[in-house]
């Protein structure tokens, strides 16, 4: 039989008053309020790597980072993450190699049923989220429960990302859609 | 004669300098540094509920909370906040019960002049924002001065809410607009 | 021959791992932690003026504060910012007098090229950011990259301001468009 952790890490219902789940969260608040505080880079990454699943070389998040476990969170190598980053990770958030984000970005797995009466009876769940390689999103980005992006994505400053997207394109836009595409040499393709 | 606070509250031009106002920002303030420290969840609530003009059972706030006054927060049963909500209070902020409001939303009933002459003398006053029940917004939200939403509302995430709506229906984007009506279940009206 | 803060400040490619820009960030982020925890508004006012290249009279800004350098920022008389603005000030971020500034704000001079085999190599450069007089803006905005604001202007709440604009306008949306022209006194020039 599934866990809660299990349940809710593979999208399905499940209780987030499960005394696990709470434990891990009051945990890593816990360990968050310290982490802000130091300036110390090298410290405060180390600290972060430790909390996250899967972390690489060359990993760098600014302060005021908060998400609410760790153990769903996946990066790759070369990892830079500006002020303010929060990870709401109830179902795996998972980051390819050689990505940038910009300051105040939000990734949020969990979804909440559309019916008030299953909200009001506490039924959460969640989506995975997944990025590529070589993906860069400006400041003030919204990534909805679902999404992944594909290689080489560039995502403009306040864009509200709420599906899929492929290689090779510029997104941006409330809900984000494709501005540009972009040929193999990152070059935006003519009359696009 | 009315107080500065009362004028304010109510929605008429006010001096936003007055003593009472400037050692009520500065009480908060310093209230809030050392509330959005606590990993405590009972504790830094508790501290949270003091502050608030009303709140009701199982209110729950994450940290990075910040709000001006906290005398014009009025909150029913069931609250959950994810981090860093804003709540710029100079009005009355009503939410009812069984809300949840995701991650870095701002709620701001300040309004100041279009012109540039009456600004500059300092003119500054609000407007009321009023939420019903079994209202679920999703993370970096925008809700501006004078907007009522309905009861079992839907906010997408990184909508800017101009304007009111009533009960029922999911609205997002920038400006929001309705995107779907909702049947008594809370299921999308079909053909919608 | 320039240094790479010179570099950077003219908006030319530059090395972000600099030993001399990453002392200066190293020494920000410390000067940072403390400053966003002093709620004597005094205090922390005359502490972040020291970091600024210029500031005038009735200077104030609100806790949460971040920015990279501070050697970039200019900011006219009677400024006003609530909380958590951020200023990524790789090239030069100019704020007139008179300009008031919502919540949860980003100015953000970098730029990445769109091509991600540049990226990946660490290319970073920049633009400037210029802002007139008596400019209002609301919260959750975003500013990108080269964007020059007229006098006067009013800036919607989370508006992603994308182009310039010149004077007189209420701009909004993401991206953001002129909504209305303002008239010398500041009012809605009809059938606008």
């Amino acid at each position: 039989m599934k866990t809660q952790r299990e349940k809710m890490t593979d999208g399905e219902p499940y209780q987030q008053f499960d005394p696990e789940l709470i434990e891990r969260r009051t945990f890593i608040r816990h360990k968050l309020i310290g982490i802000n505080q130091l300036d110390d880079n090298e410290q405060r990454n180390q600290k972060v790597k430790e909390l996250f699943a899967q972390t690489g070389k060359d990993f760098f998040v600014e302060g005021g980072l908060e998400f609410d476990y760790g153990f769903n969170i996946h990066i790759g190598d070369h990892f830079y993450a500006n002020y303010h980053l929060t990870l709401l990770d109830t179902c795996p958030i998972t980051i390819g190699s050689h990505c940038y984000i910009g300051p105040d970005v939000g990734f949020y797995t969990p979804v909440h049923p559309l019916s008030a009466k299953k909200r009001d009876a506490d039924v959460e769940l969640g989506k995975p989220i997944s990025v590529g390689n070589s993906v860069w999103m400006g400041g003030h980005v919204t990534i909805l429960p679902g999404v992944t992006l594909g290689d080489r994505v560039v995502v403009g400053a306040g864009s509200v990302v709420t599906k899929s997207f492929g290689d090779d394109v510029v997104i941006a836009g409330n809900p984000a859609r494709i501005i540009h595409h972009l040929d193999e040499n990152g070059d935006v393709i003519p009359g696009d």
